[in-house]
């Protein structure tokens, strides 16, 4: 597939970058988004491709969003690499990048919130309390500032998906939500900002992660159903494989988040635990398994 | 003023009156929203001829939402009167209406809510607590709906333009809201659906609600500006005036409605009070006076 070549134009003001959105909405054109916290590796990159094939504009945003970070986490050290984020965009070809600083996009006495449904208070809802609530406000300001007609998120954070997905469909914003597939590394580990805050040692006990889930998804291949049985399975193999802690490791339906007994149609496997003080997640889908 | 005379498409399905809006924005034109509660009076039909004005589609939805009603208010009881309605809408002219079930705006299993900004927990929000939740998240859901370019609120109900401006704002919803003068009765009282409950003898109590907040408006325009003065004289009035309980009378300013010690630019006069079982608010606008 060829890749067209453009020279994405940086808007650090929402409302300007609003107004552009707006304009081409106007001349009749779909707008798609891919909110993004910058650090873009491949993964990023194939949301956007995703994204150009449903529309005519593409706007990536590069913030990384304060209000989804808990206590302790690491929103201080998250990597910020501005430039050459737009450099790897560049090479896929965007049309607009939206990158504000904290201040403009929550201004003095900010305190509207969009309060997530349900599905965000499992699973990483336990584990970061306040995490999602973040999300879905800086993404539902996110697609407004757009008025996206399409947003595509990762697979990779699953969980979010549903929470956005959810809050789309309960809000009614005009925005179709897409997922796009989890990029790993040729050895299986999913693609993450993340991954660069790794050791050699700790990179490779991470690869447990997606081994403990590929083996789980051909269990169920092999007809496995039991979820209790995959559950218990996968934990022991994330244990085996020497992860440091296991915030989890679930077989939930897709769309609640709930964990099930029986394998069925929209099954999927979760995991989230720490390798050194690096918390991973990821996940893999069991329906298309079975 | 001759008024446009067209016949309103009455929809029921919240998806396919979005479709239709998204249709006529690919078109390039403006799209306005009125959100009302149905129980149409003069003052709903003014705030459609002021979005007529700045638009080339104006919708008008009506839906009793029962997230706004507290345990003992009026949910129940409250007017429903869907074809005088749309009779009254077809005679200034409405593009369509829509008039979905609760089930169609809270399908099963909705739980995604708009918490409002600080602005909501003063004044009716420490006497509705949960209030103005309710409007802020069907709002968020009627103005994506429609993908409202404008819409249009009255004065009458002022912290909740309050409340909206500040929610619209803050999650950049791309719709500019606007303020449609309170509309009165020759009398001087505010038009309201729930006016109809009022008994004769009530009716004529109620007054000393608009000609205490006329008073007070008069006042400053003689020059006082002391507000806390001013909110003791509003107070007597009402007292006098025969109100049977007063929940606020108060000076505030007009974005935080945080009460004032001095009348400044964007003071308002705000309040709440019980005449028989009927609660009714009213404001004046301070500012424009001083």
């Amino acid at each position: 597939m060829s890749e067209q070549i453009t020279r994405a134009t940086v808007i650090i003001d929402p409302l300007t970058f609003q107004r552009q959105c707006l304009a081409w909405q106007r001349q009749g054109e779909r707008v798609g988004m891919v909110p993004t916290m910058g650090a873009l590796h491949e993964g990023h990159l194939s949301l956007v491709r995703v994204c150009r094939r449903h529309c005519d504009r593409v706007v990536v945003s590069i913030f990384v969003n304060p209000s989804q970070f808990g206590p302790g986490e690491d929103f201080e050290r998250y990597p910020r690499t501005l430039e050459s984020d737009v450099a790897a965009l560049d090479t896929v070809g965007v049309d607009a990048v939206l990158a504000p600083a904290p201040i403009d996009m929550y201004g003095p006495g900010f305190s509207t919130v969009v309060q997530p449904a349900h599905v965000a208070q499992t699973l990483e809802g336990q584990f970061r309390p306040s995490h999602y609530q973040g999300v879905t406000t800086v993404v539902a300001k996110l697609l407004n500032l757009a008025r996206a007609d399409v947003a595509v998120f990762g697979q990779k954070d699953y969980q979010q998906l549903a929470v956005i997905r959810q809050m789309v469909r309960e809000l009614n914003m005009p925005t179709e939500i897409l997922m796009g597939e989890t990029c790993r590394e040729s050895d299986g580990l999913a693609m993450s900002s993340r991954n660069r805050y790794l050791t050699a040692e700790e990179r490779k006990r991470a690869l447990a992660i997606s081994r403990a889930l590929f083996a789980c998804r051909d269990r169920v291949r092999r007809g496995e159903r039991d979820a209790r049985e995959l559950a218990t399975n996968l934990m022991q193999e994330l244990i085996d494989g020497g992860l440091d802690s296991i915030d989890y490791a679930v077989i939930a339906d897709g769309q609640t988040l709930a964990s099930l007994d029986q394998v069925g149609a929209g099954a999927v496997a979760l995991v989230a635990g720490h390798v050194g003080k690096t918390r991973l997640i990821d996940n893999v889908l069991l329906d298309h398994a079975s």
